[in-house]
C-alpha cells in the first residue's frame, strides 16, 4: 500500500480535529479509523455503533462542533494555523511514527515542518558550560541547514533555541500553543513565534502539566532525523525523548561527561546503549551524511486507498467478535498473535479492536499490544 | 605445539639476560632464537655464524658475560629478582603478547605477578576529581582482587599506585628499577617496593627517555587483563597503553569526560572506539565477570619442545635464502605472505629472516610484517 496525502478540505479538517477530541480516541485509534472509513465524517458517524457493539453503555459522543469552530477562529485570530494528519502539510517524519498526532497547532513559520529537523534537549538545570556548548551546537547544526528542534524548557533548550533563532527553530510545546511555559521564556516564545515555529498537538488554552512532557517528547524526536541529549539525569524527560528517538528508528546522539557530574549519566548511560559519543558538530555531521539524513522508520501514514467498505459487519461478525475477546487477557499481547490465534482476517482483527477500544474495554500497549482494561 | 614453562638454571637465566642484550636481538627475535635452539647458550653461539649469513661484515658479538654477571650482583645487592621469559616465574599473561620482554628486573614482591592484574593509567597533568577518582578506583578493584598496575607517572599514576598500596600495585619504570621517575615519586617508589612490586625490562642504571615510555606501556597492558584510561590528551602515551592493550586483545575501559575538557579527549575518543564506558567500579567488574578475567590472546610463548634441529642448512640453503630475499621489500610484508610467496617452509623462511635481522638487513614491523632497513 502506498501512502497518499492531499491537500484536506476545511470541512474535512475540522472533523478530524473533532475525532481526534473524541473521548478514547488516541493517536492509534485515530489512525485505524481513518484506515476503515473513507473520511472523518464517516468515522464520527461510526463511532457510537462501533462503541456499543464493543460493549459500551453510554454512547461515545464527539465534542460539539461549534466548540471546535470556536477554537478554529481563536487559532486563525493568534494567527495560528491547523495541521491534520493525512494534509500534505503534515511532515512526513512524524507521520511515521506509531503515535503520531493526529492534529498539530502551529504559529509562526509553518514551511520548517518541512525542512530537516534535528533535536537536542538537556537538563533544565544545566551547567553554565553545557548551555554554552548547547549553543554552539544549535548554532553550528543550525548553519548546516538543519532546523533545529527542542522543547522550550529552563536551561538546555532554552540555550538550544536561542542559538538556531536566526537559522530556523522549532518549539514543540506540552500545553497549548498559546500557553508559553515556563512564563521566563515568553520573550523567547515571541521570538520563536516570529523567527521559527511553536508547535503543539494540545487543544489552545491548555496549560502544560507533568503528564503531558513524554507525550510531547515523542513529537520532538518524530520531526528529527535524530536527537542530541546533553546534560540529563537517568530519570530525566530528556532520557525519554532519546528512547522515544531509538524506539522511532532515529539517530541518538550524547555528548559525554564526566561520572562525578550527575548531569552526564544520562548521556553517558545512552552512550553505553549504543549513542553515538558526540564531542563535536562534525560527530553529528559525519553520521548523518553516512546515513544521508535519512528517515528510517517505516511509514506508517494513513492510507486513503484503497476506498473503505461502504457496510462493515454487524451481527453476523458476532463469532469473530468472540474468537478475539477470548485471545485478549489482562497482559498486553502483540496484535499480530492475535491475529494469528485467532485465525480471523487482520482488517477484521483491527475492526473489533477499535470496538473494543471506543468501548473502554481495552488499552493499547507499546509495540503494537493490546490488553483488557484492569 | 603446548607451550612448556620450566624452573630454568641461573646459568640458563645468565644466558638469557646474555642474549637480550645482544645487539639487533629484540622481543621477536629472541622469541624465534629460542624457538630454533634448545637454549640460550647455542642460540648465542649461532650468532655470529647467523648473522654472517644474511650478509652482516662484521661478526655480532654478545655483551660479556662478566658484565652481567656484575649487574646481577647489583641486582642481589638491591634484594630484586631476574625473571626470565620461559621461566615458570614469568607472567603468563605477559609471555603471551607479540613483543613480550625476554626478561624483567624486579624489586619487591614478586608473587604480584602472578595475581590478576589490571591497569590504570592517566595524565600527568590530571585533574583534582581526576586523581580522586583514580584512587577510588584503584581502592576499589585492589578490594576486589585485582593488582593494580601503573607507570608511576605524575598525576592519574601516582594517584593509582597510592589507592592500591594497601591491596597490591605494580609499577612499570621506563628506566632500570634501581631509577625511579619522576624524582619526586622517589617516597612513592620506595613503599611500592615494600608493599607492592617495581619491575622493568630496562638494564639497571639506566634513566628513563622519552623513547623508552612507549616500550614500557606494552608491559603495563601485557600484564593485565584489562586497562582503564582515565583523563588522557588524544597523544597522550596512556592512549598508546590503550591501542598496545586492544592489540593484546585485552579489554580498554575508559572514563569519559566534558567534550570542553582536553583530558576528555584520549578517553572519548576511546569509547568511540569500541573501549567500555566507565563510571564506577562496577562498570569495570561486570565486564571482567562477563569475561571471566580471560587472558584472551592466544598463547605465544617460547615453545622448548620439540628439539631444536642439531644442523641448520648452511651453503645448500642459499638457493632458499635467495627466494626470501626476492620477496623482501622495503614496504613491510606479513611473514605470512613470505612464507605463502616464496613456497618455503615456514621454519626455514623465519631461519632466513633471523639471519637477515641480526645482520641488520630487515626490520620487524607491528603485524608480523617485515622490511628492508631503509
Amino acid at each position: 500500500m502506498t501512502s497518499i496525502t492531499t491537500s484536506l478540505s476545511e470541512q474535512e479538517k475540522l472533523n478530524r480535529l473533532r475525532l481526534s477530541r473524541t473521548e478514547r480516541v488516541g493517536p492509534v485509534t485515530f489512525r485505524d479509523l481513518l484506515n476503515i472509513y473513507a473520511d472523518a465524517e464517516t468515522a464520527l458517524e461510526a463511532l457510537p455503533g462501533l462503541s456499543r457493539r464493543g460493549g459500551r453503555k453510554k454512547p461515545l459522543v464527539p465534542p460539539p462542533r461549534e466548540a471546535l469552530q470556536q477554537e478554529l477562529d481563536r487559532l486563525a485570530e493568534l494567527g495560528g494555523e491547523l495541521i491534520v494528519i493525512g494534509d500534505e502539510k503534515y511532515p512526513k517524519p512524524l507521520a511515521a511514527i506509531d503515535s503520531a498526532p493526529p492534529i498539530l497547532m502551529t504559529l509562526g513559520w509553518t514551511e520548517l515542518l518541512h525542512s530537516r529537523c534535528f533535536g537536542i534537549v538537556g537538563a533544565r538545570n544545566a551547567s553554565a558550560a553545557g548551555m554554552k556548548l548547547a549553543g554552539e551546537f544549535a548554532r553550528g547544526l543550525g548553519a548546516q541547514d538543519l532546523t533545529i528542534v527542542s522543547g522550550m524548557a529552563r536551561g538546555i533548550d532554552t540555550a538550544v533555541h536561542r542559538g538556531a533563532l536566526e537559522t530556523g527553530t522549532i518549539a514543540v510545546l506540552a500545553g497549548g500553543i498559546d500557553e508559553p511555559y515556563p512564563s521566563e521564556n515568553i520573550p523567547l516564545y515571541e521570538e520563536i513565534v516570529e523567527k521559527g515555529l511553536v508547535v503543539s498537538e494540545m487543544p489552545l488554552g491548555i496549560q502544560p502539566q507533568a503528564r503531558h512532557f513524554p507525550r510531547r517528547n515523542r513529537i520532538i524526536s518524530g520531526l528529527s532525523c535524530g536527537v542530541l541529549v546533553m546534560e540529563a539525569t537517568l530519570r530525566s524527560g530528556s532520557l525519554i525523548t532519546a528512547r522515544q528517538a531509538a524506539e522511532q528508528g532515529r539517530e541518538v546522539f550524547a555528548v559525554p561527561g564526566h561520572p562525578l557530574d550527575p548531569r552526564a549519566r544520562g548521556p553517558n548511560s545512552l552512550i553505553r546503549d549504543g549513542a553515538q559519543l558526540t564531542e563535536s558538530i562534525d560527530d553529528v555531521l559525519d553520521i548523518l551524511i553516512q546515513q544521508n539524513l535519512p528517515l528510517r522508520s517505516s511509514q506508517r501514514e494513513i492510507h486513503l486507498q484503497p476506498p473503505p467498505p461502504a457496510d462493515l459487519p454487524h451481527a453476523s461478525f458476532d463469532s469473530t467478535r468472540l474468537a478475539i475477546r477470548e485471545k485478549l487477557s489482562h497482559t498486553a499481547v502483540p496484535i499480530d498473535d492475535l491475529i494469528r490465534l485467532s485465525g480471523v482476517d487482520a482488517a477484521d482483527v483491527q475492526t473489533v479492536l477499535l470496538e473494543l477500544e471506543l468501548a473502554g474495554e481495552i488499552v493499547r500497549h507499546p509495540g503494537n499490544r493490546v490488553a483488557f482494561v484492569k
